[in-house]
């Protein structure tokens, strides 16, 4: 089955998730996933197996507020009939953790993942004592002094355009670790909150959690700004040390051409 | 035991909650809430048996951005030999949903409860489809066509200043329903998001999320701005018809004087 198949229609779904909600993007038997549940209100609404894929498969406790899927449903079925009612009676199957944008058309050349262009991510660090109760589901809590934003900014310069991510990707089971990083920005947002954003083509495995893990260790006075080339031109996973954990990242936009 | 005391010294601590973690404010048996978990940790600090008195009483599901409480501690205990290591003691006894912002020395005659001069509240209502999953724990979604937030600005109007708000209160047990409000603003902060604010010396039973309910019902054009006032004019609680839910409201701060 796929879209050339005159019988299915390609759509392309736009949602939102709280990643502490799920494990993960990606189906796994027996686990509540993002791809799971949207698979199963699809199924659900289209009467067939239905099948997604994603544009970033992000991990367990990774937040989305925008993520980028297709799916092929039967061209008969009535999701295809009225896409702003299926939109609605999508939102309401997957449940308040899992949010529908969007419900369009989409041509069966367009592919999530593969015809995707950018990615970005966004990284919410609190570096002052306490946190903010609401900011516990997605903000990262470190303890240190205030981290000093304009060495992370320096440091995270070396990262920009294409490189050999090897130091800064977990699963080695990708042949290919070289990206282009377009743009990668650390700033300052309110006195105890620090924003780490990264823009992609594609990322390997928990890179923009690991470049916030090196970029802190620079940020706390640990390392300097160079270090951060250092880390890079190791091509070695053991040199970036600290990776940041899951629930301070979002995959906050995907791009596509046109 | 009261804080003239000389074997006592009276605390004000400032806090903030996840109100969706806790039965509300006001200790119960057998629930979790706010008092409940923040006068346990104190005990355990303090070594006593210790009584908290909160300048608002909020209700489950109710969050706060900014409560303030006072209590009395013995003298001799280590929670007064070290006011900022006392507060990150209970930040960590308290667990994530209760954040202690602050632990200071307050004089005998400091009342969180009495002293307080201003409380003020912040309501926030999405009034696009769909909310976005992170916004669940603290925005009530309205499915109505967007709000008219002039005419609820206007008809909040009618609210400002000294009134019998027998028709904005819900428990029936205070003899006095006469409050003053100081202000009361509603704005849009995003295309999505509505927020209104109100401040007052003291404020009765739901009245907060009661006057939101009304203005709701303005601003999806139910009603014209006018009938605010005569809601008000009723002092009937069954003028008012919507109160709104409790987890879209926060706390967001207490004046004392000086």
């Amino acid at each position: 089955m796929h879209a050339a198949d005159p019988a299915l229609v390609r759509l392309r779904i736009a949602l939102a998730y709280d990643g502490g909600d799920f494990s993960g993007f990606a189906r796994q038997p027996d686990r509540r996933t993002v791809q799971g549940v949207l698979e199963a209100a699809l199924a659900r609404l289209s009467g067939a197996a239905v099948t997604t894929v994603g544009a970033g498969r992000t991990d367990a406790g990774v937040h989305a507020d925008l993520q980028v899927v297709h799916a092929d449903v039967p061209a008969g079925s009535r999701i295809v009939a009225d896409l702003d009612r299926a939109r609605g009676a999508l939102d309401a199957i997957c449940g308040p953790a899992l949010t529908i944008w969007e419900v369009q058309h989409a041509p069966a050349s367009f592919d999530a993942r593969f015809s995707a262009i950018r990615r970005s991510y966004r990284y919410r660090i609190c570096d002052d004592d306490p946190l903010p109760p609401l900011w516990r589901h997605h903000t990262w809590h470190v303890k240190t002094p205030r981290l000093d934003v304009s060495a992370m900014q320096a440091g995270g310069q070396a990262l920009k355009g294409e490189h050999d991510f090897s130091s800064f990707c977990r699963r080695r089971d990708d042949q290919h670790l070289t990206r282009r990083v377009d743009a990668i920005a650390v700033s300052r947002r309110a006195t105890n909150l620090v924003i780490v954003e990264v823009s992609a083509k594609a990322f390997c495995h928990q890179m923009v959690r690991s470049i916030t893990g090196c970029l802190y260790t620079v940020g706390r006075g640990r390392r300097s700004p160079e270090w951060v080339a250092d880390v890079l031109a190791a091509k070695d996973r053991q040199a970036v040390g600290q990776v940041a954990p899951p629930h301070g990242l979002t995959l906050i936009g995907v791009s596509y051409p046109g």
